[in-house]
């Protein structure tokens, strides 16, 4: 194993460069991890762009990562060398301030966050919290359980904590690293499912996830499409731009709900009329706890939920990085270490 | 009683005219009212402006309308005559649109809207929907329960509903028609509670009324004010202005949640990350059903919240009206008919 | 069409006896079904043993039912003649009481209940009132349909009312009429789920059905299985018998939910500690209003959920009702009208 | 402050003895309180009799401590010595079990509880955890502030939590420890309130503690009497008796919810369509986290809620006890030490 890895680290920003950096030792509560697999997300922009508030480069990005623990820092019960495990965006809560007293971890004021406070896992080796991991279950191998980390829970979580009922129309706009798994999820908790996007390339794709109908937001207006269905219970927004967003809000049905889990660098301009004649509401959902990716992970072996990816070797970072950020990943850009590229699922 | 009535209407935008007018008879399901006191709510605008989608004119404005039954049309078999009762906004659901057949009948995508589908308070006499009705308890005059059926109803059905829980901060901003009933509500649901207003002159009223803190929201960052106090969880927005209602979002603790009862002319500019992060949400609130206006007298009623008002005969409703718009109010008023001036509680 | 009609009624308590009767006209708000299937449930014991409160013999009860319209009475303006419909155990709400004017139809005080207060479906020709009909899809066969009516929208509507999230624990109670369907619609909501009954018989076909995990009540401790699992988030108890409803309380996981569908004869012992320790719930739930039958059907064809049935022709109603009540059906006896059972699906 | 001090404990079952023992030093993450005074609750029968499950002898009971820390173990970060704390049932959840992970930390499955896992508040000295502490508010003082810290914050997260509105008719039954705090709690709610207890002696000081209404559960027929009102939204129910506990369901309204705080010896039996036909519940709600505790307190200085206490000292714990067990205490008993009788509220 030596005494040094590679990782792939922002210094200037707009930069991915690979490095050779010493390992060091995990501290209290603290597990060291040897990186097997690592999804490229669209959040790992901030990281790339170092305008994230409070960053300090130089900085290793990567949220969506599974590795084999191998050595553990002191007051860690729970864990074993070996184990294979899976942390995400939530690196870690305080456990101490208002959210985290009322047991809302996801919402942690304090948060350790991957790629951005803690280095990540586009590289060999990372350091992670104990109490952000889950374990990933042997019916997933790393690659397929990297993207379940941050753009799985997120859609899954959001889905699930919506307070839809089976049946309800549910759309999922952008089909997507995230997107693509929320109309997996989706119509495993049995909803109807029409999936939006610009452009008519992913009708197919989109149905064959298990999308009912499908909408082509370039060529149709959306809010039409989706009010002659009868309005959508919910729209599970995954497009990162405030005025896609706001265009669906006149596609809601009455007290429909539009979750945003994309962070857009424009506004989204909302008429008041809109929201109140119908009781609409638009509101963000962030990540989960570890519970919450561990029970993502589980839903996926019962339900047979995978991801669509694409693998490219850690070096080949800054290009799985580029493929995403074009829109040309089919559907999430996966890291794979060289062990990890090798290693059976269990 | 004569053969005719005087009624307030609009026939060119922008004009209220009293006219002299026919008395008819109510048909199936309807009743018609001797009007004793009506309301003067600020979205009597899109009656006046005459831009509400589908009006037509000429129109008689007023939806916070107590009256006496004069006379029973057919098929009405709850109501009798001589009873005192009221009608809000909500003038009649269709009870056959599927939010209707799912019993949510404030949402009827074709309800009867008093004072803009049919004709409204500012009148002597007023037909109504019977099912629309609530009777008015006897501890009320007829010109303090006026504005409780639509004012009321609207602040005191969106406190309710919304998921807070007794000890939860909550800001009431726009200390007027809306707020100053909104600020009761809340004090006497076991919120601690906060008025946002602008301009100091306020502060004192709203304390009065209930208010444990009040932030001038011209003096002060009102997003700053309320993180010092741990964020409210939910924030009612009665203000009609999109800016105002935007500049709420940031002073939300983590899940709160923005609730917005005004129409406001510009839109609400939302950034996402403030929605993303945080889990906070945006909503809209509209009014209630007949038995929502029943609730929200008998909880006036039992927990002595009463408008503050200031009354003027029928004839100066273009005063009332002026008055209303130019935000000199304390804080609601009411045109009360002769018979209604006159008239005791019970 | 004659002017009579052949009837299964109960004018005796305990005997079904087929009759020849006089076919009456709809009145207002009233349609006549010419009746294709009706399914046999265990609430029409109530019915055949004559001890509902406020019921009078004769009565011809059933409360599945699949009909044709023939004849639509007055002020009915939705409905056409033709159409295939269904109309269930909430035969219609009165739309006066308490729970009415608040939106919950199917808590009526006052119902309309097919075979109880109005004749059912076990017979040629049924009068049902409009406002508590549903449509029947052209992909659901008349007797596929009618178990949907009632045991359909029972399970239905109690698992998606629930609260529950998707990958949650989720027993079923007994595998009979109404848990052969409870079981398809929660794998169809993303349940984990375990079928629970007496006896190992019934264990490949709740798997087949859609079940994760049986659990044979006879042969096992179902509170130790269960909490083995880590403990069920809600149980549908189907199974009339309080003795076994009480028995899945330590079951259930912390906050977790007993939710009774089937009326007992005798009482639900519950410890107060299994309830504090651990925030344990139990409560009914009872049908649905028309909408929710329709919502149930409609689901019904998405998802592909059919009840398994065994048909007879209505003159066999008491064979039918015996086969019932011994717990022999595989699951659902449905009596067919010689029309019906002629009928294609469309 | 010598090196010994004086504690009530239980060594022999039914025997609360004083006696005298060395003080200890905080292990890691506990303090060390000098305690100014313990609330005597009906579950401190648990420690007395010795029954509950894995209590182990000798032992000191009390869950409602007020005390001000004296000294702090290692890793304690939050806390100062001399700061006037208080501790409740929940002496600290485990952080690792399912429900803490999903952060409900009330229903942890290897808690610290106070009194029985670890001794309690019957004492001049006592361990506590640093997590499980609230800060006890200036305005209140020790001897008020300890009845807060179970009977309080049971009723009053039982009630905040019960999904209730404004306006809502909420039951609280038992007007002794737990109840005359529940009156108060709901009255500040905006509860339509009505008190249950057996006897017509408490009428007159329910209604001062803010009930609407009073129902003599001896004389009159409580569910008859409740149903008039329009029946019971919620009941609380606080007396330990689980035959009055069952007496209560067909209080309730439609889809109304009996709320079980206190534990009784005998079951509560209910019958199956109680529950089904109006959608009725019964659930458990017990105690709550630190942060509950915290709210509770908050709630109390702000609305004005003191509980009614009669106050003895240390060495009459005995008497105490039993004054309680007999329901002469007008309402609750508190222990108050020597340096608490004396300290003022700050």
């Amino acid at each position: 194993m030596g005494s040094t890895y590679r990782a792939v680290e922002v210094s200037t920003p707009g930069v991915l460069r690979v490095v050779e950096r010493p390992i060091s030792k995990p501290a209290a509560g603290q597990v060291r991890l040897r990186v097997e697999a690592c999804g490229v997300c669209h959040s790992d922009l901030a990281t790339v762009q170092g305008d994230y508030p409070g960053l300090k480069l130089p900085r290793v990005p990567g949220h969506e990562v599974v590795g084999r623990i191998e050595e553990i820092g002191p007051n860690v019960s729970k864990w074993k060398i070996g184990q294979r495990v899976g942390v995400g965006f939530l690196g870690g809560q305080d456990g101490e301030c208002e959210p985290c007293l009322r047991g809302d971890f996801a919402n942690c004021l304090n948060p350790v966050i991957s790629g951005i406070t803690t280095d990540g896992g586009y590289a060999e080796v990372m350091i992670a919290e104990a109490r952000a991991l889950a374990s990933i279950p042997d019916e997933l191998t790393s690659a397929d359980a990297a993207p379940l980390l941050c753009a799985g829970i997120t859609t899954f979580n959001a889905l699930r904590n919506a307070g839809l009922r089976a049946g309800d129309l549910v759309g999922i706009q952008g089909i997507g690293g995230l997107g693509h798994l929320g109309v997996q999820f989706a119509r495993r908790m049995g909803f109807r499912i029409v999936a939006i996007n610009n452009g008519p390339e992913k009708s197919d794709l989109a149905k064959k996830l298990g999308a009912h109908f499908y909408v082509d937001a370039a060529a149709e207006d959306v809010a039409a499409a989706l009010q002659r269905m009868g309005g959508a219970k919910a729209i599970l927004a995954t497009a990162p731009s405030g005025k896609a967003i706001a265009a669906l809000v006149p596609a809601l049905a009455v007290c429909g709900k539009l979750i945003v889990v994309g962070v857009a660098p424009d506004a989204i301009e909302v008429s008041s009329p809109s929201l109140v004649f119908g009781q609409r509401s638009i509101y963000g959902s962030l990540t989960g706890s570890a519970i919450d990716t561990q029970d993502t992970l589980a839903f996926s072996v019962l339900q047979e939920v995978r991801p669509m990816i694409e693998t490219l070797p850690l070096d080949k970072a800054p290009e799985a990085f580029a493929r995403m950020m074009d829109g040309k990943a089919r559907f999430r850009m996966v890291l794979v270490m060289k062990n990890g590229a090798e290693v059976s699922a269990v």
